[in-house]
Parts: structure tokens; C-alpha cells; sequence
């Protein structure tokens, strides 16, 4: 068994830093006790907010590689780190909405929560220059972003993810309203699912209490976060058996 | 032969009035000597504006129908008037670039006229309640816009339009950098072009002095802009050989 040592810091986010390991291809991903929304302009430290995100992204990827799609989790090493396959982050968020609400919500002004017959996919250009614009596959293409069989294939990845998303927020009594996810190519070339999936990166509500149990809690102003990420984390473990 | 006796208004844009006729698929269209910007909040009356475009638009239709592109465009009547056949118009524009230019240019930071590879295609929503949003086919779906067969055929057609368009306007010595199209369902339910091509829905530039010769020189105040137009109209009428 390799023993993982923490090395250099190669990127410090909003939410993580990623640090180099001995292993060439192995990072080590540090969850921060620190929340921020408006792409950094509201930025706060909260204490359990790292631990709390690592430990759902940490169980929603087990649970992603036991249905069989391909992702960037090794394990988790302690309460906020955990260990991901390095790859080479493609610069395009891909959002999977079930629900209109917030962007899509305010740009075609329709009902919040509209439901969609099929789930809506969409591109953004991560790109802090240029504020993550909304992009279709044609200018994706036209920027040598991605190819047209890649996009394909992050569009077919990120329904699946969806579905098994649905499944499991269904059994912890919350609807997944929309989600962003980041695909990376790995050392051999193939797409596979990168970054994280907690409710930081999903726009979740309660089934019975109609409540925002993710981010917005922070960007409305509507209490306390770190209480709310810890009934998903709980709800999670009971659904996924770790207890 | 059918004598067309002009009805009443149906709807009066920024360019164009559309009136009924005696006959009920047929439109009557008065192109207006007015020109408007910023969606319509830029607007001055121009002497001569209506004709030039209406001759323009019903030369470049007259071509594309014999080049096999199916079209609204039945005949010129006057000046500044022309039947088309009655659509129900997809309420989509759809912008075909093959340079980089204005909304492109300013959203991905691109070199001004960067050429692209293979065209860019973008579809607009016609909504001036919303802004005319920038739009995804997964969107246009779940609004019930368009089919994802109608975008195809759309992007298909589009793209052959930009073919003949690139080839009648290389003639008069002008670059076809974009422009905007709209389609509309006849009365068998087949997707035709509608609406109007001129250079208020195309942005082109002279090869040789590399200026603009469109609806440019009004939104940036370059100059008069019907002696520009007219230009237009005459290389145009020398290609298309009526004189
Ligand atoms: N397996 C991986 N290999 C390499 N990079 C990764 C991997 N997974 C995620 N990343 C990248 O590491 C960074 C994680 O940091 P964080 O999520 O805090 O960034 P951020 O503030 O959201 O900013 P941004 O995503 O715009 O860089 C992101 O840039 C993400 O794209
Ligand atoms: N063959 C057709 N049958 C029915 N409607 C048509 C046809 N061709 C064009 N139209 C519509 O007629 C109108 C033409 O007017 P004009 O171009 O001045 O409108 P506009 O000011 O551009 O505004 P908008 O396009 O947003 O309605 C447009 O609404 C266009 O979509
Ligand atoms: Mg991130
Ligand atoms: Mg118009």
C-alpha cells in the first residue's frame, strides 16, 4: 500500500486546495472551512464546512463509481482531505436542471420550479476573465474548448449522474433541482467526472418543508449553512449505510 | 393571374409593415424608410431606406429559391412592397458567423474578425418581453420552442444560406462576417426561410477599404447610411445581372 505524502500547493480555490503528492498523477484535496458566493465577492469562514463537504462528495463519488460512472475519487484520507485522480480539468460547468430556478428562471420568466419534461443541459465557460458565460456546443467548438464527441459524451455522463442523483436524494426526502458538475480527461485520455458534488455544486430542497438545503441558505441570506449541509450529510450516511 | 388587393395591418415591426391581402396565405410586406437600433430605442426615418432593402432582400430571395433554398418570397409589387407567402413564424433567430464580431467578440474576448474554422451557429429567442436571450437547443426544447428536428433543419438551412450568400456577396467584392435569419412554417408545415436579407440583418465589410457596409454604419454612427446601402443594392443588381 502507497503511503501519500502532501507536497506543494498547486491551486487554491474558493472551496479547495489542491496540493501535489509523491504520486505524479495523485492530488491531494484539501475541503476549506470557508463559503463563498458572486464568484468570490461574499466570502465567509465557517467552522465543519469543509469536513462536512468532503464527507458528502467523498460518499456521493463511492456511490457514483459503484453505478458505474468513471470519476476522480481514491479516498478519503481524514475529516477535511481526500485523495482524486489528477486530471485535466475541461473548462466547461455542466448544468443538469430538473427544475427551473435561479439563471433560468430569471432569463425566460417562467414559473420558479417549472418542471421540465426532459432535464435541461447547458455549458458555461469557466473562465474568471470572462465571468463563466453561457456557451452552445458550435462556439465551444469554434474556441477548440472541447470536440463535438467529447461534448456528447459529458452530456450522456452528466444525465446519468442525474439519474442516480434523483435516486438518491429521493430516498433522503429531497428533490435535486439542478446541479453543476466539472469532467477532466485522465492520464489515459478518457473523460471522466472531476471536482465535487456537494451542496455547494447542487440546488436541493426539501420534499416535506419546501426549504433550501444547499448554498442558497448562504446567497439568500437565509440562516445558518454549516446546520443545513450537516441534515444532508446525516440523511446521506443513513441512505448510503455509513452511519 | 391573381390581382393582390393590400387588406389590413397585421403587424407593424421596426422595418417592416405586414398587411393581409385578399388572399389568405399571402402577406403584403411594406418596407419602410425607417431604421432603428438598441431594439428600437435608436430610431430615425431615412429617404429611400425602404426601397433599397426591399430590392435587395427580394434579389437575395429570388437567388436563394433558385439555388433550391425554400422561401416565403412570392414577387416584388413596387418600390417598397413585395408578397410573401403567410408562415407562422419559429420564434428564433438564428445567427450564423464566420468571423468574430460585436456580441461574439465582446463575450469571449476574441480578436475583432478572428475567422472561424467551420461557421458559428447561435439561435436567439425572439421575445422583446425578454430580451431577445441568447439560447441553448436543450432550452428551446424544454420551452416547446422548436423540435430538436426543426433546429437541425434550421442549422442545415442556415448553413446552405451562408454558402450561397458567401459566394453572391465574394462576387461583389464584400465579406460575409454574420447574419441573422428566421424561419416559419408554411401551410404544409414545412420549414421555410421568411423575413428579409439585407444589410440590416447581415454584417458585411468592403475587401478592399475594409469598411462596413451594413446597419454598422448607423448603430456606430460611421455615416450616412442609405449611400451605403445603395452601394450594396448596385454591386448586388450587377451580380445578379438585372441592371
Ligand atoms: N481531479 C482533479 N484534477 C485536477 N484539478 C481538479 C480536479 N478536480 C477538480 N479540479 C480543479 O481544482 C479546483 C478546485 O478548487 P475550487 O473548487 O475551490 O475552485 P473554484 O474556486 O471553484 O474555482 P474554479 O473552479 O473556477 O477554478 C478547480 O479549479 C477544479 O476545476
Ligand atoms: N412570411 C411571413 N409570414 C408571417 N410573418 C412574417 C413573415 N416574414 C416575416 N414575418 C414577421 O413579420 C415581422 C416583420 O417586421 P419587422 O422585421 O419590422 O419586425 P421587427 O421590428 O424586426 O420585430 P420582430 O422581428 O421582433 O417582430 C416580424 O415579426 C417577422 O418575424
Ligand atoms: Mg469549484
Ligand atoms: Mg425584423
Amino acid at each position: 500500500m502507497v503511503d501519500y505524502e502532501k507536497k506543494e500547493l498547486l491551486y487554491r480555490g474558493k472551496a479547495k486546495e489542491m496540493f501535489a503528492t509523491n504520486v505524479s498523477d495523485v492530488v491531494w484535496v484539501h475541503y476549506m472551512d470557508q463559503v463563498t458566493a458572486l464568484n468570490g465577492k461574499k466570502k465567509v469562514q465557517m467552522t465543519d464546512k469543509g469536513t462536512t463537504n468532503n464527507q458528502i462528495s467523498s460518499l456521493i463519488f463511492s456511490d457514483l463509481t459503484a453505478n458505474g460512472i468513471p470519476n476522480d475519487f481514491i479516498k478519503q484520507i481524514d475529516a477535511n482531505n481526500q485523495l482524486v485522480k489528477k486530471v485535466q480539468i475541461i473548462p466547461l460547468e455542466v448544468v443538469i436542471r430538473n427544475f427551473a430556478s435561479s439563471s433560468f428562471e430569471r432569463k425566460f420568466a417562467v414559473d420558479h420550479l417549472l418542471k421540465f419534461e426532459q432535464p435541461v443541459k447547458e455549458f458555461f465557460y469557466k473562465s474568471d476573465k470572462l465571468d463563466d458565460p453561457f456557451i452552445n456546443d458550435s462556439q465551444i467548438k469554434a474556441l477548440n474548448i472541447a470536440t463535438q464527441q467529447q461534448l456528447d459524451q459529458m452530456r450522456d455522463l452528466a444525465l446519468k449522474i442525474n439519474q442516480r442523483l434523483r435516486t438518491i436524494f429521493a430516498a433522503m426526502q429531497i428533490e435535486l433541482i439542478d446541479f453543476k458538475v466539472e469532467f477532466g480527461l485522465d492520464q489515459t485520455g478518457e473523460i471522466i467526472l472531476a471536482d465535487e458534488i456537494s451542496p455547494d455544486s447542487c440546488r436541493l430542497v426539501d420534499q416535506k418543508t419546501k426549504e433550501s438545503l444547499d448554498k442558497d441558505v448562504f446567497r439568500k441570506g437565509l440562516g445558518e449553512l454549516v446546520p443545513v449541509y450537516k441534515t444532508v450529510l446525516q440523511r446521506l450516511q443513513k441512505v448510503e449505510g455509513h452511519n
